[in-house]
């Protein structure tokens, strides 16, 4: 098996689950039961937490212990929330409906695919091409898309054109998921840190918050909230070799939130329910393993990166630059790379064609479609993510795989027209 | 190390962790990617959700997978969402607030520990010893609780007298957290059927479902939803020697819920994130076990309790009857329940006074008070659940224990007066 499918999923590294395995059966107390061993689990449990926040230059507190980016992404944007008169909006996001005067049928809350038509000021801008996590959320809010340059990095200029008095948060995934693109964050910051001086100056009060989900990132760039410029980050544990159901969402301290969910407490009341202690000491233990081999990974990955994009033949390359090392797209134009998957399934090896979620709904690529790319490219693309699970001598292989079967598809294709 | 403590949290069992620990590593796929390999972890996932559901005489399709009771509970509150128009109501739950013309200041919303004030007509009702984890979110919904008598059960009559036409939810866990009480839910969904058909008779359109949350219950009742009346069950792993961070919520077919956290669309677009795979196999596991030995396990909970009833000495049982086998509630009226928890530590002797979330709170427990015990005696209260990490002989060297330190603090308190 070759599995080139690491932004999907991971496996959890063999040391990270050594790590949880005391915290299953041993360690198992309740973190908020008053006797020993149960407060040691609690300390157990900061500590981890700690960790993990020191990883991107933050404290534990600052971090929200969440079941994964998805709901770490959906609190992130209940900062838009608290500064309104309570009653005002809705956890379901409907406050733009109400505001222009219209209204839903209650389905819509339910089925959320149908996205409110976006106000033409609206309080929050999400990059077109965000994860489903964001861009649903986004829209519930009546969210307006920020452009992207055909390199799938954000077009600066569309930003700023669209920050308005009304904008209240921002939300950019600093690696895109499809294409592996890394956003300059700082930038947009610093186009952030001049909109407040202006607003300030002029008495506007309206905050201006910062959003981004780094879930394919911890891995491989060494992050920092404050050089970052971010207020809120989301995290994942089940990119980076961790237990899947975990992440975590950075809030800095001038950020209100309200909890998705109620109840003991938890998570200072932003997080209520039992700590899932051994998933955030396996989280900790992740964060240490990606630290530690940070830029000896991102080598490895360019170095496998080219001997793909050395090998391979009758390609165009999709994600030039400003990518992790680690994701490859290519499109093979004319040909179907959904077929292309199921071929080389056959042969063993395990690719992509986008996001795992999208693509089990037969979603076109809403990404590739963003950064210009033909119906005809999009329909011949293969997202290829390289990890721990792979090799140098997989890579010749792969090349040696994919040349064969495209080339037998070509001829195919050649003699079906 | 003697604990008695399994109502706030369960080790992982062997087997089950031995059934989670290939969804960690080789089987780590993504369920929603397209190839093979996958496509198995989607199915064994969905054996998974099917084993769980049909513990409690449901199907797959009828579970929510989330990430805990307290999440499922609060699940089970958005059923009340969707029939407002959209717009009408919030996701913060301050929905009363708004049709009173209140409007209440941005910071309850983020605490969450102020009640709204409950208008005359609740939409909500639930029972006074709930869990904080419907307790908030029906306070969020401006609830009214319903009153319990000194057994713990729950007060038909005032049930009946507080149902009125707005009455859209009622709550009622299956089995009570801090006594064990196991809630009459048949004779409460037999009141609720007859006020349908009253409703039905006058045109009154107004929804009116049954939930329960039945976290501590799964291990040790034959629990089946239709037998039960319900319409919204809250299931969790973690209390029956499952992992933690896992649960889920039963949805009867017409029961309509909106999602907390929306993205990918997974759990038919209820609950969106990455499956947690290893999770519920773990989760399943431990279902299937409990099953085996419901009978097994009542009865040897039965006896290990009346050793501990027939050895101890100068207490007063708190609940008496229809209780969980594994829950022993004594007071000894005159001591300091919260000394004895450390003196009982320093014996390697682990017990609780109440919930473990409140407990670290410092909070008095609302469940003692609310069945009728004086201040004295609740502070004079132990919890002890017993568990499958006990013995018999366990049993007996815990009525040494405690008789003794009770003894030397019975004398303490005397020589203090």
């Amino acid at each position: 098996m070759i599995y080139l499918d690491h932004a999907a999923a991971t496996p959890v590294d063999a040391r990270v689950l050594k790590a949880m395995e005391p915290y299953f059966t041993e360690d198992f107390f309740n973190p908020s039961a008053a006797y020993l061993p149960a407060k040691k689990v609690a300390a157990d449990y900061e500590t981890a937490k700690a960790t993990i926040a020191h990883a991107i230059g933050a404290k534990a507190s600052d971090l929200v212990i969440t079941a994964g980016a998805t709901e770490a992404n959906n609190l992130a944007f209940t900062s838009l929330l608290t500064r309104e008169q309570v009653g005002d909006f809705s956890g379901t996001g409907v406050a733009p409906a109400r505001r222009h005067g219209r209204s839903a049928p209650s389905s819509s809350v339910v089925t959320s695919g149908h996205p409110l038509k976006a106000p033409t000021c609206s309080r929050v801008l999400y990059l077109v091409t965000e994860h489903d996590s964001v861009r649903r959320v986004a829209e519930r809010f009546g969210g307006q898309a920020i452009k992207v340059l055909p390199s799938g990095l954000i077009d600066l200029n569309d930003l700023r054109g669209k920050i308005t008095d009304e904008t209240e948060l921002i939300s950019v995934a600093l690696v895109n998921n499809e294409l592996g693109a890394i956003q300059p964050l700082a930038e947009i910051a610093k186009i952030i840190r001049e909109v407040k001086i202006d607003r300030m100056k002029r008495g506007i009060k309206t905050q201006l918050l910062l959003h981004s989900d780094a879930s394919q990132a911890l891995n491989l760039l060494d992050i920092n909230v404050a050089r970052l410029g971010v207020d809120l980050l989301t995290l994942n544990a089940a990119k980076i070799y961790g237990p899947k159901g975990v992440g975590a969402l950075y809030v800095s301290h001038e950020v209100k939130l309200s909890p998705l969910t109620v109840g003991g407490g938890q998570e200072r009341g932003l997080r209520s329910g039992t700590e899932n202690v051994p998933g955030v000491i396996g989280f900790a233990r992740a964060v240490e393993l990606a630290h530690e081999h940070l830029n000896g990974n991102r080598k490895k990955y360019a170095k496998w990166r080219n001997i793909l994009l050395d090998g391979l033949e009758g390609y165009e390359l999709i994600n030039k630059k400003h990518c992790l090392d680690n994701f490859i797209v290519v499109c093979f134009d004319g040909i179907d790379a959904e077929r292309l998957v199921f071929l080389l399934e056959e042969k063993g090896v395990y690719v992509a064609t986008g996001a795992a979620c999208a693509a089990s709904k037969g979603v076109r690529s809403h990404v590739l479609s963003a950064i210009g790319l033909s119906d005809s490219q999009i329909a011949g693309s293969l997202r290829l993510t390289l990890g721990e699970t792979n090799s140098e001598e997989q890579m010749h292989e792969v090349v040696n795989v994919i040349n064969e079967i495209v080339s037998s598809e070509c001829t195919r294709v050649k003699a079906l027209r």
